[in-house]
């Protein structure tokens, strides 16, 4: 049963593992006459790449993407793009150990559970290097989507228990430091607090955070294609994403209904909300406000402790992991969420231009 | 765009309005050969009738399923099923004035965005009446699973601050409370809370929890059908679901990997794990341990309050909303979240019997 | 697995038997402000009602449908439109002979083969009747077509040796006479034929042919997706359709290219092609011309000569069909053919609104 | 919209333009432990590569396959397997003049109807190259068949007016003649019959005929899904097929019931048929017996004649279309047919073994 391949209109098929050959893409689906130059692609994709930094793994990963197809003169075809990054600093033999037991907190047991066997070599199919395929795509995914005037935003809200400060909001600082975010401070204590988890051989876990602003109202299908269920998937299918909220998320538990009700108001002829608990979205279909949702995402599982565990053999045993591992996922996994969202709303967006029979009758009458 | 339409394999088709003619749901991919009577269905659809309880509304709604096609002499014949609940206490006099208006934390303004009007009777399509036919199909996945040694219990787990006392877990309570708590105790504390906040013309939101038995290791796909990640979309798509976490779910934010993985440990031939902060899925794959999983609702919308919002003319004006609303949505909401899980469940089995190539082979060598 | 659901943008899930207690359709993304009321759909349901003529059954059947929902005030909401249709006249009675053998023609043999058993009272799902939902939604999908300027007109070709005279060709007479024949000539001929049939208690088959006009040039999707893939999968899901050939068809395989290539033509800015024999569609996408194709279909399978065959029991036994049946299945299936291509080019047309940035662009800033 | 995908199970996204870097295909939904290396899917591509013989082009393509991604030790691994195929020999400079002009019986105007533009060179992504994600899925598909003992045979049934005599049929003829014909009287003819047409400056079409053996009972979904109908949409999605028949095909419309239905007959327990008038599918699903199907292809559209057309600016235009074209497409075509036959069929055979409840709950008893 496929399992890489997401979206409907916008669908992409990414593939690829940790030390194969390549990772990749395909995207079927995406509009004709859109820019799109190998620059547009490598520029997502270099924010995936692990840093220069104390909190990020030494492994040199130059991840450079090739347009293979789809594209002519610069501008998209309307035919599949396919997108291909090969690897070349990856390598086999520090991997051999592995294959012979179960992390704990990896997906190596319940891959030789559902297929019988598995490519061990950094993860396979399970590492985080399968992202590059949904970063390269969503890169071309954003491009649209700023095209149509919407913009995405994601960064780091917390690392363990480092959160940043919602005053002190620095967008500028996302894309400099080297937790990815917004406020210099945070970053500092945070960087201290990894190396503090690192000394520990820990690692820590965080939150990022996700806002899209410029979605018009109604974006959105009903009952099961609602945006925020579809957003719910796109990022709860990032590994190490354990939990998924919007708005005002779990909060909302303990909320009242006249405390969690966002008033309308109407303002010159322009209808908005005065709060946004709802987080830009009311029964699946967007209000026009900002959409803002959070990813919760659990610490590295590949630690330095001595950890327990069951050999292939059925035989208790205890392990040590070597290797070069992040002590924390977030930073990298920014990108990630963000491209995700963008696949999402991208899709939604191509989904919604057939909700009135007057769009159909406009869009044929006058298209030319 | 169709949003009425889940799963793959086992694929419904929602449909039906608050104050229609009827609601129901088509079930196209039932295995042939299940024994299902319109007993089986009722059952599900009882637990999401109001009660005759303080805590919810007075209405009487009498949705009696009938099984259209797809069953022969008690047997589903693997032919679509067709299953209908006429709707017969619906008035729409109550709702002429919510036709001018768009009510705050409900999807009338959404609606009018996206469809350029609406069906205003009673929330028309998303009404809380639109998840009669998700239990009825539900009902239904929950007896294949049954079959396949699966069964899934819902409950609440907290209304407001009031939460359940795990070391007081009684399963039978579940049924037996208004709430739907497994914790008479706790059942009893939330019926007080919700009774101050009608006092106060309030309502109350709360988390429902979810545990799965039974589902053998390598269930889901990876990248984007992650089981987890089927069923947050599952869960979010749920009208007033604002947050889906797994396992520890937000916890893990501040969580190191040390205290966060599961240590597997051989038994006897038997290869479990030690604890379950992962909620029963790694890498999106079953590991054969409780699925666990929980649902954070907002607080009914509709309360008695007097609320600011703009009115289809865009003139900013005071409400009262009128009718009949519970103050809480979780107690009903629990068998729709265990009919979610189970429709994606059911297709996440059938899903994985091509997961390998020798499961093919036996299928088609000694299936007679 | 589900086989009864058909289309990606307007999606259609039909079901029920031919003795059930009902068949229906429910229509999953038809965009709303569509005017529909019930008339609408009825005359295309009285179409492939039998008539009182000799050459078809004297069963009646009062297919009356009824709307359940996605109306509202006379026009679509945009949620899913259920429709049903009661059975009325149908006896079990009469098939409690059939269920104990393989009635050749029919799929008795392979729905045993599939599901273990079957519903044998008329046929159950793959009888005749599981078309009412085709035409139902159908119905609804030529009405979104007209709003764009498409018309689709099908009509009896041949009915065994018997073929239309395309010099005569009357548009009136297709509802007109019996054989939906656009030929009074013809037609008289062919009922003659027809009566000799079921004179030697046999039946006759024929050829279906179905014309589009108003089809925009760019309707289709390259490689899996042609137009004229699509609408060859909709015609031969029909029961009883063997071949499926578009423009010249299966005379292309004695062609040169030099009489086959459509020239283009240049007039007064309109480019056309001088001739048609792609049949409207090149590459699989629609070429501005008409579209053109032909569906061939079987002789009724249940004929009232003694047949061999063979019963559950596995002995060769020889049977003599009774009951009420056509002797050839084409009129009937005419209004089927007409309604699987609306339903394929409403589909069509819908995933041709993306196919270009600038029309996302245009869509978005320009649709209110 | 997506059109390049194709599948449900073993889903396929296939990608490239003839004159790109390169060309394709992802396969999502192969299962795990299936051997497979270069060779199998090579084996294939060379089927499809133009011969040294009089009537194939001169151009010289070495379609070498690399596999990317999916295999593990020379085995699936259950993850995408990317397959591609480097672009070498292609030259732009050929093409610079087609730019200009819409080709009659090519899609040059229906793509830039479509997309407002086009890569022109070699045809882009409506070449004939397309085929080879296609082949080289095939591949996988069949050798999936083959374990399941379903094997594939496709052949040219007729050039032009020279078709094959059935009393000769020689399967070995197949993969030694230029025309794929299993008669090397007719091949000979054929080729004597294509000089004539090269001589004339002109080209020919043909029919391709498959035939599948091994496929149990019981394959193909009702209702939308028949087996046939989904064979009937992959065959006509190749391009230049018109027409795509099963078992007697056309020929059933002039045909009676008595002489086209087929008896069932028992022997020694196992039910057969006498005849196979319907070519191995009732109802949509597969009857055990031989499966048979014809594709009815057209000549070579780029022949090297003057012909009249219309170019960029609208004005009538004559033009002679210079380079390396084939007279013939069917040849080439055979092993396209073969491939799409087995994708369609692999789709179909695990889209089944969900038919019945015994059916999983055997799988989840007895799998491991």
């Amino acid at each position: 049963m496929s399992g890489s391949t997401f979206g409907t209109f916008f669908k992409i098929s990414t593939w690829g593992e940790s030390h194969g050959k390549a990772l990749g893409v395909v995207i079927d689906g995406c509009p004709a006459g859109l820019p799109l130059i190998e620059d547009d692609i490598q520029e997502y994709l270099n924010r995936r790449k692990p840093g220069q930094t104390k909190i990020s793994t030494p492994r040199r990963e130059d991840d450079l993407v090739e347009i293979l197809s789809g594209t002519f003169e610069g501008l998209t075809t309307g035919t599949p793009i396919s997108l291909i990054v090969r690897n070349t600093s990856q390598k086999s033999r520090d991997y051999s150990e592995i294959a012979s037991y179960y992390r704990p907190g990896h997906a190596d047991y319940t891959f030789d559970q559902k297929y019988g066997f598995r490519d061990y070599r950094g993860g396979g199919r399970s590492s985080g290097r399968e992202t590059i395929g949904r970063v390269a795509a969503g890169a071309v995914a954003a491009k649209i989507l700023k095209e149509l005037g919407i913009e995405l935003l994601a960064y780091t809200k917390s690392i363990g228990p480092v959160e940043i400060n919602e005053s002190a909001f620095d967008k500028g600082a996302i894309r400099q430091t080297s937790t990815c975010m917004p406020d210099y401070n945070a970053d500092q204590k945070a960087v201290e607090y990894l190396a503090s988890c690192m000394a520990e051989k820990d690692s820590a876990g965080g939150i990022i955070e996700c806002r899209i602003q410029g979605v018009p109202a109604g974006i959105g299908e009903p009952v099961f294609e609602k945006l925020d269920a579809n957003l719910a998937k796109a990022i709860m299918s990032i590994g190490a994403v354990k939990a998924f909220e919007i708005g005002d998320g779990c909060r909302v538990s303990a909320a009242h209904g006249s405390s969690n009700n966002d008033s309308f108001v109407s303002e010159k002829g322009t209808i908005s909300k005065k709060t946004n608990h709802a987080g830009g979205i009311l029964g699946g279909i967007s209000d026009g406000g900002e959409i803002i949702f959070r990813a919760y995402v659990k610490p590295t599982p590949s630690i330095f402790q001595e950890q327990e565990t069951v050999n292939k053999d059925g035989e208790n045993i205890r392990i040590c992991i070597k290797g070069r591992h992040d002590p924390v996922i977030v930073p990298r996994a920014v990108v990630v969420v963000e491209s995700m969202a963008a696949l999402t709303l991208a899709d939604a967006m191509m989904a919604n231009m057939c909700s009135r029979i007057s769009y159909l009758k406009g869009f044929y009458t006058h298209r030319n």
